[in-house]
């Protein structure tokens, strides 16, 4: 296999950036069409155990993906919705961590353990990984904004980086549902993206990464042209103010800030359809999609 | 509270017990009607903890009781039969696993932690905790037996304890739901009470406990008076090959045997019925259920 | 013995007081009636062992009770007063120690460890626990106050924690007899409650525990309506200037005050006439005896 | 100081010795003239010092001298005998146990610190280093013997070495009193030279050296042309047989063949009275008294 | 650079290769043309430095090229000889040391520095790691085999396996230079094989490679179709006995044979000439070389 | 040996100086006439080894000596000059690597082995322990200062610490040869007097110890009653000013300077020329030579 000179030069290259961030921490926010992918799932996996033969200390966060969606249906489950928000009631949270911890989060573990990993799937109630508490939803009603209770979605209240970090330093990668549990035990559901930004702060990461099913953010969408490959704050505020950054890119550029703000050193918004999307991120200099920056 | 003196005597009197037991390792199959009455769930989620606080290791596996059925009832999945046994096909399984590991695993977890306690829910899939392979089942069909292939029902293969001993070392608490991981990452279902007496024999415990629905074993369960408080290995062959012992309980004696065969000291069935019954167990001489040895 | 649930529910509501204290230094100044009478005796040893079964770090320190005076009368020896004080000359200094290291130190001890306790006696020779420097006492006369020699009558200048510390991760309960070492290796007698606050003091522990031969400080001892459950440092001071504390009862206050000024959390001045009131005290809300404050 | 080549070429000459020995552990049995005069009750506890500052791990067994008897006469206690042997009954067990553990291991321990050593007193109480049984004594009466019971005199039948072990690896000198504990609590006398053998035989130590008042052993002690300097064992068996080694010098040489035969690696009987008998010993090639080999 | 998916599955391609050394031994034998030339020496280090990157536990062990015969003739040392074998006198050695040590060794460890790895230099006398001993080399004159002296060439008495494995332990690559020390502080000149052999052994190598400046061994050199991909011992012995392994050969392939039989689980013989040949070797399943074998 | 009960009062008389630095780490610069007598260099080693026998932490940085020169000389180099200055081109310090590294340094260390030490020999280049870059030399011409390049000579960047301090907790003596390690791998001839002083800074060392060929530092070198024990800051400023302190012991002070002003606590100039003048100085109150302070 290794017996083209061109090969052995490609391990060769990958020196200096392994060197970098040996005995680094990177979290990677795993999502969207790379969990939906059956390639894409084993490159990504692969991605992540070649982090850890080479030393680096990865911490996949998942998201839920349609399966949610899809089991719901399957129960016959049917949903409430109040001012255009979904309502996460008991039932609706009970399937959610059902499909998120029984099904997608044991998938990633195995499938990164089959490339020789030693991945351990997670959630917030091991060891009570991430605290959490109910969030109200801000809805505008007649051009006034208030807050409405969706249910069991909740917010991080606090990270037990102990736990994530003993197992770091015993070779282990956590794979994490954004499960929480509130105070008495409740069942909450969090947005991934958020609980990647909290844990990358939590564990002072070096790098956080966002799997998207975008290039990047541009100024503007439609226009290749306009893409940013270096996000400061300032733009990043105006962006979402403006609504230019919206949707399901919020969450992502806010954890990116968050986790910005606690240490960690750099934040990516990458490409997550681009195979081993995460390996060029983490083997290049300038890094191939848009960096969040102070 | 701790004001009359009997409440500290009976603290003092838990002395020997502790002692006995402190840095010791204790299996502990958790299932029937203990996982169903919510009263009990609470009881024996204190009593694990009360474990874990007295400086004892103990080790939680879990079966899966009627959720799986409603489960498959409710996503409108039907069983197929082969020659009576029901067929645990890919969607089956995963269906399993979902509901062991994302309902029944997390639940069992974040009790025991609400009582103060540091558990890690866990499956197979964890690090490669359980590695399994396919069993086929015997049938009997015009009095021939014959070996049928029922999907995907595993037998455990490999037991990581390493992971088990570091977390342990580390003051935490396994729960492990009986799910297996196949040499190509196929998912197995694996029988709960086996899983249990294949980590006893692995981790060399002290104790194996199984929480059952009945009181132990009788010689005529319809005569109270054949209880049997010590049942031996010669004893327990004859009374399988008689069928006097059967069904669910074939696999609860082997598992004691398996573990009791690989180091582990005591194997205890007990009724899992009453309220506390492993501190029961732990606290006594004599123990309250059937004992099995050599 | 553990087959009835009451005694398994006392278990289950000692739990979240060993929770809280786990892994915490606890200090017990052991003295007064409940070192003569038998049964108590036993009984403080089962404590002091139960603290340690259940993971707290308990140091004992004790004082001399009525066996000084014993043997000093047995071997003859005729005590000298000046102004009404007692003088610990050589002879008398040496046979203290002998019956504080060498018979009740060992007593304790053994007591403890008839228990199951890990307990290891010590006097401040040992690594020179306890330096030590004379002190003055302060006698009136004619209306002028002043200072007087009597004797090897010493005062704590330094604590080895280094020792203890290093004994506590090990499991060892140190036992401490009140014995202080000079610069010229001389022996001190020191008073066993300064011992245990300077102790306290120097482990930062959570609590400090006096043991007496009252229910607890009262503002008239006469009137039992007027127990103090919590004494803050002010009124201390205001007390022994009125001299409503006064006697051997100003010691410990002062030892509870140096204890809470490096680090202390809790200082108690408990009965320890009642039978297991080191137990009472810590697995109780509001504690039994009187509680120092700042 | 060392200014002059001769004192540091001294220094030189010791290297060897010191490189022999360093990390090893030695016993030291320590009883005679050297715990009765105050100038060598120094060289000694220097000695122990410079073994402890040159990387050796010293261990001293002290017996009790005559103060014992002292004591027992101070406090107007009567010996009773049988059949000429003293009955060492409660009273004098605890009298004995007080001076060994209260004056005569304080004033060993004080010492050796105040050159510099981090000595711990400890007696078979502590951690119950010391499990011990009663020893019947064997008398002639008619030529016929019998065991007679003298008391609380007892024999070694554990030895707690973990706890010597953790000692000596934090750097601390353990000075050991001969008393054992029983099973019930009970205090026991112990010969102190079989001590130091059951000590040297629990540590493996490298060398155990007892300190007696004599030059070593004689073929006949009134002609010094006959000193043995290696004493076999078969030659031991005989002259004890014959009566030349009698009374004290037996239990010696018995601890010395214990020791022996467990591990250690040599064995000596030197004269304590040579001041710095100990460092003579371990700087010479040949050793200064009679040492006993298999 | 990494921007292209085929560098990227380069990688993941490497990944089973580094799974399967990660935490290993391979003790390299470096020395011919690739320490001559500017570029292989370049490529060699990059090599070492990767290996220590991805997990492994590389040990280099050179040899001294045609430096040490440049460096006598620039010093106008004269060569002597016997019987056709030059003579290392005392002059010549300590050149050969000067040379391989203060030259060829910190070069080599500087070069691994600047590719970002942590090396350090180390010679036999380097807390005595080559103990070596005199040896004699044999002559035939008039068909009679005798042996002469030729100086300070030694053969390896003892190799201090505990430096090596304490430096590995803390992430250091030890460079050997085949320098030895007598039982006197002799110095002796090393076969760079042999030494490379007995260090395989002693650290229980996973693998020896050893460079060299020919493809393999062949049957018949001058034949390519002859070569010999996996060489058992019994023709190797075959093969030195009819002269068809000889000269330079014999010393590597019986520094195979012995770390083989000393728990070495493969030794190599490559061609060194090949840019990367280390890391070819080490990244392909069959091997580049000549394999021995058992 | 130690028969003679003088010797052992001398060893006894060291236990307060051993007792003082043990475990403290003590930096030697090795250098001058002690170097090239043959019975000095035994003396400083076997000094050196007591010091790591009695628990100390020896660093020994040694000069070169008149051995380059020789070796210069040898090969024919001839020296160019600048202004008076020598040049170290390339050849030169290659050759000045060779002899510090592989002549001289391996006999300093195979000699403190050879008297039981556990020495290890070390350079700049291993794992970059000493980085350097060059310094200009100044130069007066013509009245005017200016800075010329004199080739490789070096000033330190960085010490590697982490290293020694690693072979230190390891009990092994660094012995250092004063070749730093370029940017880009260049070899850099140090001052060793500087090294020394760099290194101590470094590692916080207790003592710096610095070899001569004289007595100390005198105002007048002609009169011995000028004689300066104590130099301080001031002073030294003054005399390195008015030229009274010049030539090669300005480096020497400086040293001693620097390292002071980097919490070592005492630096001593010291003559080398009398036998253990490196003990004498350990082992003495006063100190021998010149003793360098704030």
């Amino acid at each position: 296999m290794f017996e083209s000179a061109d090969k052995i030069e490609t391990l060769i290259e990958a020196m200096p950036y392994i060197r970098k961030y040996q005995n680094k921490t990177v979290v990677i926010k795993y999502g969207g069409h790379a969990m939906v992918n059956e390639e894409l799932k084993k490159k990504v996996a692969q991605d992540i155990a070649f982090l850890q033969f080479s030393g680096l200390r990865p911490v996949v966060v998942h998201g839920g993906g349609p399966e949610i969606t899809d089991m719901l249906k399957k129960v016959g489950k049917k949903s409430e919705f109040v001012n255009g928000l979904r309502v996460t009631d008991g039932e609706t949270v009970d399937i959610a961590q059902m499909v998120l911890v029984g099904r997608i989060n044991t998938e990633v573990t195995a499938t990164i353990n089959m490339f020789g990993g030693k991945a351990i799937g997670l959630n917030g109630k091991d060891a009570s990984l991430l605290r959490a508490e109910k969030v109200l939803s801000e809805v505008k009603e007649n051009g006034v904004t208030k807050e409405v209770d969706i249910g069991f979605v909740g917010a991080v209240t606090a990270v037990n980086a102990h736990l994530l970090n003993s197992l770091l330093d015993n070779d282990y990668i956590p794979i994490i549902a954004p499960i929480g549990v509130g105070e008495n035990g409740e069942t909450f559901n969090i947005n991934a993206d958020t609980v990647a930004g909290e844990i990358a702060a939590a564990l002072h990461a070096e790098k956080l990464i966002m799997l998207t099913d975008v290039k990047g953010i541009f100024e503007d969408y439609k226009n290749p042209d306009t893409f940013i490959s270096t996000l400061t704050f300032d733009k990043a505020y105006e962006m979402m103010m403006k609504g230019t950054i919206d949707g399901g890119m919020i969450p992502k550029v806010q954890a990116c800030i968050h986790a910005l703000n606690h240490m960690t050193s750099k934040a990516h918004i990458i490409d997550g359809r681009t195979p081993h999307s995460i390996l060029m991120e983490i083997f290049t200099d300038r890094g191939s999609g848009t960096m969040v920056a102070k």
